[in-house]
């Protein structure tokens, strides 16, 4: 068995998630394990296609509850990442009303953040990302072009209102914020074309659109929560050259 | 805490190790993270400049001995990745000697497979990969380039040595052995000077390097330890379509 020897950041989300360490994309996921790499493990938690309704019994799986976590690695960070699938239209079943989705939001803050929980974890930081703004040209074309083809599911305007439900969950549980909608919405300069740049089919990241939000990511750990910024965590074992500095009777490496 | 939903990989080595999720890359870990989503979870192990000398109470701490397992994930497969640091030429810090390193290797072996090991796990498959060639030219320049500048601390011969000693404990316990040394020598046409095209510095693998081993590595878990190639895993989480599926009230997925 793995022993705990690292604590951990979990990636909880969607497939924007899932696919974080997706080849030639430097996604969200990769880069954290990277800069994190003998600091934290960061857990993949990306489910393609859930919705917050879907992922509510999936989330108890992944968090141990107070009488079953001896010798379990603490979260420190516990990122979450829906809303994208939730935003689809009705009939859609991956559709979750914008009322539920941010109930769902809260439920899973409150599962760690309130003492008579079963999941209540004081340490665990928690970090709110809202969905990406979707481009419905891109988006239209790709579902058109499928056999059968599909139509529209998602619209600018709703996938806004849900981005906007993340913001307000995440003030009123004061935990932190990544505002993935407006960063990339300002990157795109405002126009829901230029969204392109940022994403591959008007739904899903692309590297320059991981870029963009990993960078924000990164600011919202660190204005929001610097004790578990990489930068202000030891390495868990010792750096190679403490091993050399302990072995006086070695010739210092030439 | 996080519980433990997925089985891991434990990616245990040096720097070639730990760097394996850097950006821009497509490095194994990368790749493995990506691969075995919903999976295992892939654990960076990898400590940059350690030998086998100082990773073995390291070793130790990562693998959970059979008193203190409850609640922790099985590691399915445990990758043992070093020899590029013992071959260091001495008197480096960083020397470790032939019998030695391959004493190392043998004992973590052992650690997993006796059944009177305190670390005693049936069911743990083990890869042990070779070093990568060494590329004296690109290594010198580099050393050279420091301030202060620094003499050749590897040779080629070495390394091959060293190369060779994994590939005859790997035969020896009858583990699996992914021969990097071997693949990259060839790939780079049995010449030094073109494994410039596969090292960033002449001992680092470059992003071609990593695709190179990566694919050694995948085939030796197909052909090796086939229950744990990722094509052969399930899902741990069930596809999202299956709840569309256990959802007949809803309208099918436009």
């Amino acid at each position: 068995m793995a022993a705990s020897i690292q604590d951990v950041i979990m990636l909880f989300g969607d497939s924007i998630t899932q696919g974080a360490w997706g080849p030639g994309m430097n996604g969200f996921g990769q880069r954290l394990s990277h800069v994190y790499a003998r600091k934290l493990d960061v857990l993949n938690r990306g489910l393609s296609g859930y919705n917050t309704d879907w992922a509510m019994p999936i989330f108890k799986q992944c968090i141990a509850t107070k009488r079953n976590r001896d010798n379990l690695p603490k979260i420190r960070l516990l990122v979450i990442w829906f809303g994208a699938n939730d935003a689809c239209m009705w009939p859609s079943p991956q559709h979750v009303s914008l009322g539920k989705f941010a109930s769902n939001l809260r439920e899973w803050v409150d599962a760690i953040q309130s003492p008579d929980s079963l999941y209540y974890s004081p340490q665990t930081r928690i970090i709110l990302i809202s969905p990406p703004p979707v481009n419905t040209y891109q988006r239209r074309a790709d579902l058109e072009s499928r056999n059968p083809p599909k139509s529209l599911d998602r619209t600018f305007e709703t996938t806004r209102a849900y981005a906007e439900a993340v913001r307000d969950v995440a003030q009123e549980k004061q935990v932190g914020f990544t505002d993935a909608w407006t960063v990339l919405w300002k990157a795109a300069g405002e126009d829901e074309r230029s969204l392109a740049r940022f994403l591959n089919d008007g739904l899903h990241l692309n590297g320059e659109g991981y870029r963009v939000m990993y960078d924000a990511l990164v600011k919202t750990i660190g204005e929001n929560y610097p004790d578990v910024h990489f930068d202000n965590l030891p390495f868990v074992f010792p750096p190679w050259l403490v091993h050399v500095d302990e072995a006086p009777g070695k010739a210092a490496f030439p």
